[in-house]
Parts: structure tokens; C-alpha cells; sequence
């Protein structure tokens, strides 16, 4: 009799494409992967939990574990990096059974195929608890350094990539796509001085490339690129503050010199957008520029319902 | 005011001490670290959930974060390797507050520190749900090549460190040390042919070397060596089959050649013992030869209670 455990393992090992990179996988105890001696090695994990990052009244298996793997390749797409493996555990309600189980795997494996991530190892496990999913993905910059949050310097411009807001309303937190492409472009065509994936919210998040670069911003009200779901929910609280603070947006916010802003203006030719919505200033602090030139102070608001936060 | 989390992230930090080889740690949104070119490199996870792995009936927070990262540092030295980061998620049950979580992360960093393992990343969140912990660890093999489940021989000796049965009914499985200085005194030795820890039962974890190498072999009962737990548990079972079945003793199980095995049993000097238990054969079964030299099939029985297994 095979437990069901070795069962789960042996679909999911079936399922793996593999890449030449591993020379040791899934069915030991530890996978054995070749690394690139030219480039540093990038280490994202995340564990996402039901009932906080996801709910199986709005989500899918699929979906599920599709984000697991998804909010970690943001993270190797904001160091400038590609993801090439991928591990992970589960934690599965011992009552929802196999298919549930390679549902998940499915959603995320599906996705690690799309971005040419091998899934390498894991750890599988039931319990009588919530689904619990860990992914931990490896990657490696594409130019010699990575882009990390600090480095950016007064006078530089902050873009975004694609719009912000509403994730939670709209399901888009379940669906997102990685910037791993646009972040491929961005560091190929010029020099990122800091970034990050914005998944606190703009406000929040701003705060933190701010806070370990040691300057200040300003953003442009107007310039704001809002997502259709921020500036239609009806909630009491304005596009502009779901904007700013509804978080899970996984979109990539940067700081780049003037003249690299320029250039990528005016060379920028994928589908996703790019947008700048500010600049990096000396004083300390993040300020609001509205469309009539006032200016305000803008606190570091964010997702706190979200409690999950990366180290 | 600051989120819980990013005090604890902050707590962490100071705890944390740096080796050099993490050029962009926690902070970032993934890890940066420097790979050793010579190397291949090695992954294990391992994912540990209140009530399945620990219960806070016996075991402390420290001995929770403990295991969950010894049961990793167990895999790296299973493939011959040293430890070298390692990246902590975890869920916490946010009814037992700052100070739970705390000795949680102490118990793992002090263990962390003893093997020069840099905690160089994670995630942390919290839930109304039990304690889980997910632990990656990163290393490389001593040697050229990791020691991988395939390559045992017809011929080979089998040897295990240290005794084996009753690791749950002692707490062994919560303050084992992983066999990380034996293992890399065993591959500066000789060659081992085939190697991994102990978790699920000596006579499961056979059980995998032989499929995975295509042999079999023959356990001599007289020669198995038992803790005392496990010749003292007063509950029906025998010793023996505490020794064969309960599981996570995270003692190392290897093959080598009987040249290699007569020279380990010469110049082993270490504190844990090593024993000669059996031999690899040509038939493919498992077979245990009793102390009055009857053979009688052994099927690989193991602690079923544990749902958790390892990709």
C-alpha cells in the first residue's frame, strides 16, 4: 500500500519538466542544482496561508497555488533577476483529497512552465488545518549585480509598471503576471537605481526604497496610473486612496538617473506600461503633489489586513 | 506605529549574525548570495506544523524552530554537504504573542549558529491557526559530488550512526544534533556509494535506498543498535521494532565498499558510534537475518503516524 504522500509525489514528479540544470530532484534529500559561477545566487520565499492570502470562496486550488509561486517570482523579478527553481511545501486539509492537491500543484506548476522555473523539491505534508502553502524560489540577476531596494538618488525619476489598486476587489491578486519580462527589459536598457514590487501598496511600499536609500520622493497625484477596479469601487474611500494603499498590485516601482527615465520613455515598447509618477528629493519625507500643485505629506498607509510580511 | 512583523523582522536582524557570504540579506525582497563556484549547490525544505510535528504538550517554542531547522540541516548532511543559509517562514498563531515568536526564532538561530548556517532570508505572518514553519537550507557537498539514494552495490557494508527507536517517546526527535561533522568526516574518509538521515524508520528508509539503488540487501538484527528508550518502551512492540519502525531518528544510513567499511571501522574516533547493520545483496527484497541466522522478509514498515514526507 503506498501511502497517499508517495502517490502526490510521483504525479508531481510527472509533471516536472526538467531543464538540464538539476542533477538532482525531487526523491532525494536535498535537490543538487548547478549554479552560474558568473552570477550571484537570489533567494525569495514566501508562505501564503487560506483565510489570509487567499479564500477558497473566491479562489481556486489552481489559483492558489498559482500565487504562491507568483508573488515570489515578483520578488526575483524586483531584484532584476530571473527564477530558475522552484520549492515547495504544503501543508493540505486532510480532507479535501488528492484532486485538490494536484490542483494546486497544477496552478502552480502551469506558471513555473510559463516562466521556465523547475520545480526541484519540496516537502509534502496533511494535516487537519488549512492549506498552507511555502514556495521558495532561486534565481540569479541578469547583469552582474542585482537591483536592491536602496540606491536611489535625489533627482531620480519613479516609474511604475501597469496601474495600481483594487487587487483584492477585482481577483486580480489571484491572476497577476509577474514582471519577470518587464524587469528583464528594464535592466537591459538601463540603470535601476532601487526597486521593488509593490505588494504593501505604492504608499507603503515607496516608503521602503525611501527608507533604505536614505531620501525623500514626491509623487504626482494625477499621474497615478489607477486600475479600472480602483476607480470604480464603491467603498466610500477614493480611487486615489485605493491607489495608494490597497497593496497585492505586484507591480514593479523603480528609480532610475533623468536621463535613463528619458530613454526609457521614449524606447519603451511592451504591452505593459510604464508610467512616471514621481521623483526621489533630498528632504526625508514623501510628499503628494496634487493636480493644483499643492503639496502634502504622505504617510507610508498599506494593505493592513495583510498581515504576511517578507523579511 | 509600527506592524508587529517588521518589529520581529527587525529582532531577527540583530540576531543574526553575518558570515560574508550574503551580500544583500533581510530587507530585500530576496537574498543575494555569493555561490561557490566548485560547487554544485544543494536545497532542502522541510515543512513542520503544530499538532503533526510538535505539539506544545511536550515540546517548547525553542525546540519547535529548533527542529524545524535541524530536520533541513539532517537532509544537507544525509548528501554529504555542509549548511551553509538558510530562509525561515512562518505562520504564527497571533493569540501567543512577540515573545512566542521570539523564542520560536531563538531556538532555530542558536542552532543556525552552532553549524555557521546565516538565517539570510524569509517570511513572516501571522493567523489564527496553529504554529507552521517552513525551513529551506542552501548548502554544497564536501566533495565534488553529493551522496546521493542510488549507488549502493551488491557487496557493500551498511552502517548507521549512532541508535536508533523511540526518538518521540525520549523528545529525541525535538534535540537530536544533525549529522553534520560526521557526515563530512565520512566523505573525507572514504566513498560512500549511498547515504540518507533516518526519519521515517530504519526499515522504510532501506527500503529507499534499495529502489533507488535496484538492490536489496540484509539487516542483521543482532547488530542493530537501539537506544534505550527503545528497549525500555513498555508497550507491547519489541525493541526491535522500535528500532526498525518509529522514525525520525535522523541517524545517517549509508553503503560503502567492505574495503571502505574495514577502514571506517578502524579509524572512526568520534563521540557517535558507528555500526556495521548489514550488507547490500543481489536479490531485490529486504530480508532480516535473525541472531540464530533465520531470514525472514522485511517490509518497510515506518512511523505512519507522520504524514510529513519529503519530495
Amino acid at each position: 500500500m503506498q501511502r497517499p504522500e508517495f502517490e502526490l509525489i510521483d504525479w508531481i514528479r510527472g509533471q516536472v519538466r526538467d531543464r538540464g540544470t538539476v542533477s538532482l530532484g525531487i526523491g532525494d534529500d536535498a535537490a543538487c542544482l548547478k549554479p552560474n559561477p558568473d552570477r550571484e545566487l537570489l533567494v525569495a520565499t514566501d508562505m501564503l496561508m487560506e483565510g489570509v492570502h487567499f479564500e477558497f470562496s473566491s479562489a481556486t486550488p489552481q489559483q492558489a497555488g498559482r500565487k504562491a509561486l507568483a508573488v515570489n517570482l515578483s520578488d526575483i523579478a524586483a531584484m532584476g533577476g530571473r527564477a530558475t527553481a522552484a520549492f515547495v511545501s504544503v501543508a493540505l486539509p486532510s480532507d479535501r483529497g488528492m484532486q485538490f492537491a494536484r490542483d494546486v500543484h497544477t496552478g502552480l506548476i502551469e506558471l513555473a512552465n510559463d516562466h521556465d522555473v523547475i520545480l526541484a523539491g519540496g516537502d509534502t505534508n496533511s494535516w487537519n488545518g488549512p492549506l498552507v502553502i511555502n514556495v521558495a524560489v532561486l534565481g540569479e540577476p541578469w547583469m552582474p549585480r542585482p537591483v536592491s531596494r536602496k540606491g536611489a538618488q535625489p533627482g531620480d525619476w519613479l516609474f511604475v509598471t501597469g496601474a495600481l489598486g483594487g487587487s483584492l476587489v477585482s481577483g486580480r491578486h489571484l491572476n497577476f503576471p509577474p514582471r519577470l519580462a518587464e524587469a528583464q527589459r528594464l535592466v537591459n536598457l538601463v540603470e535601476v537605481h532601487a526597486m521593488l514590487d509593490v505588494s504593501d501598496g505604492l504608499a507603503a511600499d515607496l516608503h521602503h526604497i525611501l527608507k533604505a536609500s536614505r531620501v525623500g520622493a514626491i509623487l504626482f497625484e494625477p499621474d497615478i496610473p489607477l486600475t479600472q477596479s480602483a476607480k470604480t469601487v464603491n467603498d466610500g474611500r477614493s480611487p486615489l486612496m485605493h491607489g495608494l494603499s490597497d497593496g497585492e498590485d505586484f507591480e514593479l516601482l523603480f528609480a532610475v538617473a533623468p536621463e535613463a527615465g528619458r530613454q526609457l520613455l521614449s524606447s519603451w515598447n511592451m504591452v505593459t506600461s510604464l508610467t512616471r509618477i514621481g521623483e526621489i528629493s533630498t528632504e526625508l519625507d514623501c510628499r503628494l503633489r496634487r493636480a493644483d500643485g499643492k503639496m502634502e505629506l504622505l504617510p507610508p498607509i498599506g494593505w493592513t489586513h495583510r498581515l504576511g510580511e517578507a523579511l
